[in-house]
């Protein structure tokens, strides 16, 4: 420690400011210290997009403490003790995604700051991208700090004006709610008509929100807000001074408050802010894949994209139900005898509806066929708290599991696990070696898991620390299963995709099942991707073509987009899973229209995002992996949209069988959502197409190579 | 509802009081309603023990009660709907004991009531035994009763009297308390300063007291409240109203305050009342066994009786250390690597150790030796609330966890497992499988566990409904791999022994190694069968002969009783596990001594409580399972006792070998406490032994049938 005091006293510019830009010298990043306190600013071609902001940490003093933890303080008192500079420049290849290769190329920041009164050191790291920046905390093994406990993490995001944002509520429990567009003075003023009731939700603040956040300011440059590669790690919040519109962290706490136990050494997740004056570069950022631990498994041969359908919408429409018997006001597992108990009928999870799914998907080239409701307990599931909730191993009487599986493997095609936990963590992490064990037994490679209802152990939030280790625990043993994870309800992805590729999805933010709750907003899906997406893809579960429910049951409820609209949402909303979520028998009645999802990919060589803003538009196209096919989607809000799409992405030379779909000119998504029209042509690079959006509509294209 | 409800109009005489007697009518229990609220009161030969007293339950308005739970209260608006007797007498054997057999004999009244404005129907149940009673609370499967959340129960124990109590401080998370010794008007100005320190403590109220709780009214009456079959319920404290000398149950909370969440159908354990004149009867009473489930293993030839040995007591003491270097301020288990680090040539358990650890128990007739700190992770295992803390699979680099094991076997002992979790009960659960087998790949059959510091899922405790449910779980699971548990700081004992007899033991209470942190009072033993034994054995680890630690050690505390106390104990506190606890060159110091150690039997076919006041004095005689032998032992407190030991219990025309290991005639558990004295005879029946033991001695005779 001396030699370091000694080398400051003698390099007094060291105390000065540190300038770090992005490779193009767009992004610049300027840290210093403000009397003892680190301060950083985030700059775009010169403007202000995070003003000076502190960054800093309060620790808990508790008896789990290291010794000597009298001081508390990770905010000040600090000097720079040295500060290394570097550059990184890599091509990397993720095993699935929006394009074949993904370049990590950035200029670091590594500011070693020592705490002379408690001889602590931390590191606070920046890398700066073209495309924005990552700054975390990192705390060496140290003596002086070996274990700790986090009061609160105290970093700000002072932004430079009153800015558009699309924000959700911040809650300790669900992402379900709609976005909301609002200034950011007018958060206070909305949030309480924003929080819409859900089975586990628990708000903090009335200028509490959730990331990303996305904004724009008045002079058109684009900001968001995120995090990277949180593991062991509380989900940060952003909480508004909107007296001087400065964001700060606010971290998820455990049952007792505390928002953190740490052991060193220990790096924190990345905070992100991802910068442009061009809305498509929010879309097409890497950041946060790019801030993620490079690919932690050796085979990843295993791991393949998914296009599914599944025995669901029935269920969330409400004809159909998870439960196999009306008999029982409660389940005791491994006593209940379910033979004894009479067959409700609406039991959509039973043998022969399951054969028609699997015949579906065979006949159409779907990879799996999603069954929920095929284990015993869903008599009682919901809202109890009940501790034994699910067994994941036992299915009901009426599901075969071993000849369902069979039979679908016969044709081509695999069952998909479905383990809702209930929210109860504590049976799941029992259960889950001998639920990953059934799923090797029959054939299974993919699971869809579900954290609906509050957590057990009770006190505990969904997005805390002990959850997100959790989430964590259940990918990494799933890949020793090598079994594919896509996990709703848990907490929003960071990117950790990147390490564990069989995570191959998240729902985390309010899915299609919304439109069979009330419907979203017909700009919900030209939100998500600017906001939702970064970290991860969705399982948004979309293709709902029949988007009038009560054609075929009592729902009253519609979808808020029009039929076209759902078939964009496969180029949108960009997922290595993707749903063709409606019943079959709907998609028989849109046969035509169907053929658009059978046909889209779900890989990607290259993607480009043609026009983008968030709430309005959003335009893409996409190149399938391995193939010279490209795929164009587009989808609008209630205004409609004229999409202008020049095909110069193209090969030259070549001919594309080119087939469009797109609302009629009259289709509208509430007054004439099904009106559609089919057009087929032969198109070549630079050809240019024009396509007229509805309101909450869309157009999907597919450009075959000959 | 309607025909109970008309049954009750037609039958009027059921309101009234109902009363149930033992079968040989000392013991009374009366049931009546007093406006709605149940009411029960106990005597015994027609002397007040429990004045009439309130029953019920406060239920909590949670979202995750069922439907329609607006009213919240189980505590009156009753009407009696039913009432039932029966009788029941059986014998039965257990598995390891004080008696061969065991007889369960009592009268019992089932009170149903009707709670007319919510349609909800309780049960009370009353067992009455010649010793005492239980009384329990059952919830029937009804729609009206169907999920509920616990605020409070509401048992009271009106006493009849400003009694004199043996009580330690209730506490969510310890039992190691001193206990005090006092009126019942006292503990509320003793409590203070009877909360010593310990790594985890949670007190709640200034005359909140444990059970099991003793008491001895002023003329003669000795009464001991405790609770029986504690399965997926929270433990339950007893909270003095001071005013009235009411006590009314307190059941230990969640993380979130609730009291338990119960599915019905659902029993809560037995509330216990033993009841006798003669203090002797309430070490020899089998009502919390009799009123637990028969054994619920079909297979139990795997089960037995240990007494052991252990690298243990060296580190206790603090020579020796858990831990295998000193060049770790923090451990990741995985990427730690021992290998690199210096051993701190302190660590007990490595090869040579534990060897000659072995040798010594072959040497002497030792079943097993357990090895505590074979494992990765004790440099930092304690006081950060480290959630990864153990793996119980990873041995340290000095211990063959192979070779050793083969040695162990070779010379006909076991190793004991040791499975320290520093209250992770998280990360327990998710080794429990893995750890489990690694003992049976090894041939270990019995694991001592721990769980020292505060609990984790962060906010639970110790004895909360979620902790209790663990406990039992390590159980069964065990049990599936033919392994006996012998849980430290758990719950203390309700008899879950009986339905599964693998549990062998428990600590939860003060033991031998407080010796080494100050001592304990000389009377500590003289109390605990009367306090702690209620409900299930405690591996108390007696044997510490060389008394005077500072002889061998930097360690200035010395052990509160006399040299042939500490021989005593292997009678007065029965246990199937019996730890010779101290070191084996200090066995070798003491070896005549210690001879009555070698030869005492840890299995009974009978036991004979000879006489006993708690704080005082115990005298029992024990015959040796299988054989013709008996054990005699005696303990008393800092003032010395006089025991008059007739061998009536002996088998007519029979003589005996009798050693007799008694306090030397100015023995003192603290001036003088390793003078004694051996004497060999041969006795027959009717022959009487007269031994005077010190202040915190006692004695010990073996009487081996010729």
């Amino acid at each position: 420690m001396r030699k370091i005091l000694f080398a400051l006293m003698l390099l007094p510019m060291l105390a000065m400011a540190q300038t770090v830009k992005s490779p193009n010298g767009n992004v610049s990043v300027k840290f210093s210290l403000d009397n003892g306190r680190p301060v950083y600013e985030v700059s775009y071609k010169k403007r202000a997009v995070v003003k000076p902001s502190y960054l800093g940490l309060e620790l808990a003093k508790t008896k789990h403490a290291s010794k000597g933890m009298e001081e508390t303080s990770l905010m000040d008192g600090f000097v720079v003790a040295k500060t290394d500079t570097s550059t990184f420049d890599e091509t990397w290849k993720p095993v699935w995604g929006e394009t074949a290769t993904i370049r990590n190329h950035y200029n670091e920041l590594a500011v070693t700051l020592n705490q002379p009164a408690t001889k602590r050191n931390i590191v606070i790291r920046f890398r700066v991208y073209d495309d924005g920046m990552g700054l975390r905390y990192e705390f060496p093994q140290q003596e002086e700090l070996n274990y700790f406990v986090i009061k609160e993490e105290h970093t700000q995001f002072a932004m430079a004006g009153d800015h558009k944002a699309f924000w959700i509520p911040g809650d300790y429990d669900t992402q379900e709610y709609e976005t909301v567009e609002s200034k950011l003075s007018e958060i206070r003023g909305l949030m309480k008509s924003a929080i819409t009731p859900n089975s586990s939700q628990t708000t903090f603040s009335p200028t509490g929100v959730q990331t990303s956040l996305q904004m724009k300011t008045d002079d058109g440059l684009y900001i968001n807000i995120h995090e990277a590669a949180c593991v062991n790690y509380a989900t940060m919040h952003l909480n508004l001074d909107d007296k001087n519109m400065v964001f700060e962290s606010w971290l998820t706490p455990d049952a007792q408050g505390y928002k953190g136990y740490i052991q060193t050494p220990f790096n924190t997740p990345w905070r992100t802010v991802i910068v442009s004056d061009d809305a498509r570069d929010m879309l097409s950022s890497n950041l946060i894949l790019n801030l993620n631990e490079p690919c932690a498994l050796d085979d990843v041969s295993w791991i393949r994209p998914i296009k599914y359908c599944g025995v669901w919408w029935d269920m969330i429409v409400g004809r159909g139900t998870w439960s196999y018997t009306n008999d029982l006001p409660s389940v005791h597992l491994g006593v209940t005898d379910y033979s004894k108990c009479k067959p409700n009928g609406t039991h959509s999870a039973n043998n022969e509806n399951v054969k028609k799914y699997i015949d579906f998907a065979a006949d159409n080239g779907l990879d799996e066929v999603l069954v929920e409701g095929w284990n015993e307990g869903w008599e009682d599931w919901f809202g109890h708290s009940k501790l034994d909730v699910f067994d994941f191993i036992t299915p009901y009487p009426d599901f075969d599991i071993k000849m369902l599986n069979e039979y679908a493997h016969s044709k081509g095609v695999k069952l998909m696990m479905h383990h809702e936990t209930s929210s109860s963590a504590w049976n799941y992490e029992r259960w889950m070696e001998k639920a990953y064990e059934l799923m090797n037994k029959y054939g299974y490679d993919a699971v869809k898991s579900g954290y609906v209802g509050d957590i057990i152990p009770r006190g505990e939030y969904h997005y805390g620390q002990l959850m997100n280790n959790h989430y964590l625990r259940a990918v990494k043993e799933a890949a020793k299963h090598h079994i594919m994870v896509n996990a709703h309800e848990a907490t929003r992805p960071t990117g950790l995709c990147r390490t564990y590729p069989n995570l191959v999805g998240n729902e985390s933010a309010r899915g299609t099942e919304y439109e069979a709750f009330g419907g979203s907003r017909p700009d919900h899906t030209v939100v998500l991707p600017f906001t939702r997406l970064q970290g991860g893809p969705m399982d948004y579960t979309p293709g709902i073509l029949e988007t009038q429910l009560n054609t075929w049951s009592e729902n009253t409820s519609f979808v808020h987009t029009t039929l076209v609209g759902q078939l964009s949402l496969y180029l949108v909303m960009y997922s290595p899973l993707q749903m063709a979520a409606d019943l079959p028998e709907n998609y028989m009645k849109y046969y035509d229209a169907f053929q658009f999802i059978r046909d889209v990919a779900v890989d990607w060589d290259d993607s480009k995002y043609l026009e983008a803003e968030p709430g309005d538009y959003i335009t893409v196209a996409r190149k399938a992996k391995g193939t010279d096919n490209w795929f164009v989607g587009g989808k609008c809000d209630e205004n409609g949209h004229k999409a202008v799409v020049k095909l110069d992405f193209l090969d030259k030379g070549r001919k594309y069988d080119c087939t469009i779909y797109a609302d009629a000119k009259d289709a509208h998504y509430e007054k004439n959502p099904k009106a559609y029209e089919i057009t087929h042509k032969i198109v070549k690079k630079g050809d240019v197409l024009k396509l007229q959006e509805a309101p909450g509509g869309g157009f999907a294209v597919s450009l075959i190579a000959q």
